[in-house]
């Protein structure tokens, strides 16, 4: 049989994709068994296993992160649940840094509410603003543990669901303005299902990768 | 009963939002009932009672056109698609002629047969360049017949079947790369539904009122 081994080498499963077949022990088995290198795993998925298990499969098996999915979700109605968020943000960074993640992914986050059907605002602009203070607040706890964000901008049809950060520009303007090009803390994920209609991609790509 | 003409004064119903429910004859007579001094008819809905009819109850009942929809549709798979493209867009400035609207919106189009689900292309780029050269050959014929063109970007939700043209920016982008900006011909329509997500938006429609 062939080997695939070389072809797979920049191949990375994000977890969600076979989560309704898989635990996450058998992700991790599977992948292992056919050669892939790399997985970006759930927060919901660790835990369901445990962060040391899965922290010990990850070693025996070598496989390593692509990233850690997610961080995020910083817009709430209400003082309390901002500061609910900036902790879910802290243990998220934790657990990155448990499990060896290059950096953890930030789906930002939208219209508090709005993911369950019961939106508390229509304001994306208070939003947008809530997310870049998140993200802010959350930089130096990042920072201290060496764990690197990356904004995941989300195609428009989920701007009142899950992410109010929509354009790859519209990311990079965030990191921009958050922190300085060359600390390698903050830059952005691409994931082409939310960005191929972009009429900025292929600019924004490479303004990405100088950041990167 | 209280009058509310003062009310609608600003008010223009697009005729597609009530197809269902009235023909074209019967939207007229009811939005006359009503005060509503404007409507936005779409091409079919127009054929289905005829161009003069149309023009004639307009003129007996006063109410005039805030736009005609709809030109567009550019991109094609073969030169004959693209020059019928052209044919049929030079009919609907005709016809928005005719009924003395102000300007034809252009939903421009995307990859050819994806609206019927049969897309014969997945080169957005392409059908990105077809637009735009479809809205220059377009624009002659336009300048002659006195008149403007309207740019519509639509939600990137529907970047693959409708409109690849998907942000107030790329809109603007793209009057600018065809037509003066104080020509007065070429410009953009906006529809929050298709645009509330953008982040640009409030720059841009700024940037729209320049140029109308």
């Amino acid at each position: 049989m062939r080997d695939f081994t070389g072809d797979v080498q920049w191949l990375s499963i994000n977890t969600a994709t076979v989560r309704k077949q898989w635990t996450l022990d058998q992700i991790i088995e599977g992948c292992a068994r056919r050669g892939i290198r790399a997985i970006s795993p759930w927060r919901d998925q660790v835990a369901a296993i445990g962060l040391d298990t899965t922290a010990r499969l990850l070693k025996e098996t070598g496989i390593g992160l692509s990233g850690y999915c997610r961080g995020g979700f910083f817009p709430a109605s209400t003082a309390q649940g901002l500061r609910d968020a900036l902790d879910d943000n802290r243990r998220a960074i934790d657990e990155a840094k448990t499990l060896n993640a290059p950096c953890t992914v930030l789906v930002v986050g939208a219209l508090p509410g709005a993911l369950t059907g019961k939106p508390e605002s229509k304001d994306i602009a208070l939003a947008r603003s809530q997310v870049h203070d998140g993200i802010a607040a959350t930089m130096e706890y990042a920072r201290q543990a060496g764990m690197p964000l990356a904004i995941e901008p989300l195609h428009p049809m989920q701007a009142a669901e899950r992410a109010c950060v929509n354009t790859l520009e519209q990311a990079l303007d965030l990191c921009d303005a958050i922190d300085p090009a060359d600390s390698g803390m903050l830059g952005v994920a691409v994931d082409a299902y939310h960005v191929w209609w972009d009429p900025k991609l292929q600019s924004h790509i490479a303004r990405a990768g100088a950041r990167r």
